[in-house]
């Protein structure tokens, strides 16, 4: 198991004042407004459990919300079929995984609708790539295979082309039973993933304060399943929630806090993971932005407020509002991924391809975010500070003002002591105009083709890929596609 | 005096163990390989003040030079001529100043050697924007002016197209002398400026280990008549130090204190920044390399370690490698410039239009560079978190499922509570598409052309700018040019 362990401080924000007033904000919400539930059997469960239920509104004790949250796991694994590639859900752990949702694509100066080879094809890069932990679940929307059975070929493509975990379809109740019986062929078993979870599903709340019958049906199903949830209020602040961050906070809270309480009642210790994705609303236009000051403040509020509750948590990204791999979908990436490594969080969703507000994937925009990852990775490993590490040696050797290219310190070090870049270029003016004077995107253009072109496929039993395809075949039929 | 406070955590991410290691460290450079300082000027006052002194090597007594930083002022103020705008160094505060030194520029496709026509548009693109304190002092390289009169045309542009602090030349002693003449002009006489500093100026090292004589003229002159100077290392590990981070960071102090050592003889109590500029090579092409993880990391520890020797200092800036305003340039600004704000830098040179590793002043850069200030200070600006900020009516307005866009709430606070950006773009694909389909890069020529077309000159005193001109007329003779 390779997953990043963030051994850096984490960056908090919120004084023990400010938790304590968050913490009131959410009691007073649970209590007084209350969440909704569009699902008859969550709501009998709730009931069942004592909460006061007013039509589909639950009005919570928050005392019994915290009492549930307790019983989620503080840390767990999410098993791939390669073992080494397993991955730790908590703690110290950061897990990465690709771009999800976009139903269209980017590939240089070319956007079009996301297709199933797109999404091929980014699963493979998902998996060339150590950076990454996961391909994620929809890396794109494959608009050309049929809607209904779709989740049947996304999962297949995730399951054969790489060997690391993945994201279970929630679209319905159905897809997610297809996903965990996917998962117990490829793991030798509905026992086997019901032991250590085979997925890491999103469940999203219909912010504000309301969770929405088919991702709660998906819920049911997972959690039965004991397999992972990220519980996500969804929120662009100044739309589903109130424009101010500490409300979107309060909000965040009980939304995440609700769902999971749900997870608990329906599989005690089951495993959960307090989501969030949080960003604002252009007040202009209307139109959701990324890589905000305020996204970022609530980046770091959000891992604070998950370590308060014990539970690990899913934020960040290499979000962006950008429209193609530029300058400022470069520093709105970073400038949701390095406050999202500053917060140690565990589970990052959309780490690379994200562009246009995440309706597109971009091919050029995954290879820049993998850079980002790559280069996070090395800023967040702590510095071991030694006698040797000061290199007296090299001073004796070098002298004032000498130079340490040819000494014996710099030669024993020079091929790992610093970060060797895929994309960057330091390329002198005249070299790089020799080599086509070629930009960022230009470069990511032709490091994401070779990549696909070296792509070798992860080897698998030929028995379980069989199994995999006569339930994708029979599936297809069932559902009438 | 509206200079920025940054009133969030620092992040710090050196131990004790590993402070007291670096300290262990410094003192046996300074007694062991010592420092070379290449002015007899200097050698005199520390072998006055009882340290070894062999040819042109200073071994120190660690203590002593403790004694003498000790003398410099933790905090001080550089004045402006527009008392509004005056900075103060140290504490939580954080000051900007533009790029320094690129002898080419870049204007959208065009590289070029710049002018005086170029420093004198930076110049007024600095006094446009508040997110600048201080336009810098060579803003480019004017190569179209004579070599040793060009001091007196910058300094002059610097003193009227900007009522901004600016930077004091430090080609020579003779500049330096002309640059506080020419303060004293501007403020009304050299015991005014003695009184507050109205200069601030970048004395480097000849890293490792060796001070030049021509900066230390300047130096002597700036600190004997009480301006601030910043000692900065300059090193790019690999070339100018050990390519272990901690050793880089061991020679960066024992320069930066064996520099502000000499200040301290010179004036005691003159105002002081301990600088750093630390960054690596690429280890394959010898090339500098900037925005990368370990320049990051040092940053960190450099303002931690500036703390622990109570100075005021000066890191960071919005660096890159890139040859052109696109993705990398972005990713790696934001790489420099979030961690110059997580160390909570008092002053920050190169802070808006850095481009390729430092050569190249760019108009576009500029623009981006603004608007990462510009979010950054938000970003680090503390929440407030109380009742009213958790909007609870909001809440009982609007319900489940709803919409905040025109809450009560929401309506009262939607002018101001988000960040407006100045170049970032969140228009969705076809409004875009229909404005040009241009990306940051092309936005932002139009950004700084506009801004130059309404660039206003801050009003000046006849004469006192005639003074000012009659001074450079008479000097420029002097000089020969």
């Amino acid at each position: 198991m390779a997953v990043f362990q963030n051994r850096m401080p984490r960056y908090e924000i919120l004084s023990e004042d400010a938790m304590a007033t968050l913490d009131k904000g959410w009691r007073r919400l649970v209590t007084e407004i209350g969440v909704e539930f569009m699902s008859d059997r969550a709501l009998d469960l709730f009931r069942q459990a004592g909460q006061k239920v007013e039509e589909n509104t639950v009005f919570f004790d928050p005392d019994f919300i915290l009492e549930q949250v307790a019983k989620a796991p503080r840390e767990f694994d999410v098993a791939a079929r390669n073992p080494a590639n397993s991955i730790h859900i908590g703690g110290d752990s950061m897990a990465f995984g690709a771009v999800y949702g976009p139903p269209f694509v980017r590939a240089g100066e070319v956007r079009r609708d996301a297709t199933m080879d797109d999404f091929r094809n980014f699963t493979k890069l998902a998996q060339t790539f150590d950076a990454l932990d996961s391909a994620g679940g929809v890396v794109c929307e494959p608009n050309d295979t049929p809607l209904d059975s779709r989740h049947l070929d996304m999962t297949y493509a995730l399951q054969t082309l790489t060997d690391k975990p993945y994201m279970g379809n929630v679209v319905s109740g159905v897809n997610a039973a297809d996903t965990i019986a996917m998962g117990s062929i490829l793991f030798g078993g509905r026992d086997v993933i019901e032991k250590t979870p085979a997925s890491i599903s999103l469940i999203n709340c219909n912010s504000p304060l309301k969770w929405d019958d088919r991702m709660l049906e998906a819920q049911f199903e997972y959690s039965a399943a004991n397999q992972a949830v990220v519980l996500t209020p969804f929120i662009l602040m100044g739309a589903m929630s109130p424009v101010t961050i500490p409300a979107a906070l309060v909000q965040q809270i009980t939304e995440a806090l609700t769902g999971i309480t749900l997870s608990q009642l329906i599989r005690p210790g089951s495993p959960c993971l307090f989501g969030s994705f949080l960003s604002n609303i252009d007040m202009q236009s209307g139109s959701p932005t990324f890589g905000t000051p305020e996204s970022g403040i609530g980046l770091l509020c959000t891992g604070q407020i998950a370590r308060h509750f014990g539970l690990p948590f899913r934020t960040g990204g290499a979000l962006t509002s950008s429209q193609v791999p530029d300058a400022q979908a470069g520093y709105e990436a970073l400038m949701t991924m390095l406050p999202t490594f500053l917060a140690g969080t565990n589970w990052v969703m959309h780490s690379a391809g994200w562009l246009e507000g995440g309706l597109v994937a971009g091919f050029e925009k995954f290879i820049m975010d993998i850079e980002l990852l790559q280069m996070l990775r090395v800023e967040f490993t702590p510095l071991e500070i030694d006698e040797e590490s000061m290199a007296f040696g090299a001073h004796e050797e070098v002298g004032h003002g000498g130079h340490f290219l040819g000494a014996m310190h710099t030669m024993e070090r020079f091929r790992t002591c610093f970060y060797r870049p895929l994309l960057s270029s330091s390329e002198n003016y005249e070299r790089w105009m020799r080599n086509g004077g070629v930009d960022a995107a230009g470069r990511a253009t032709k490091i994401y083709q070779k990549k696909l072109e070296e792509y070798e496929a992860p080897a698998i039993d030929d028995a379980v890929r069989e199994e995999l395809e006569e339930y994708v075949v029979r599936r297809r039929k069932e559902l009438g596609d």
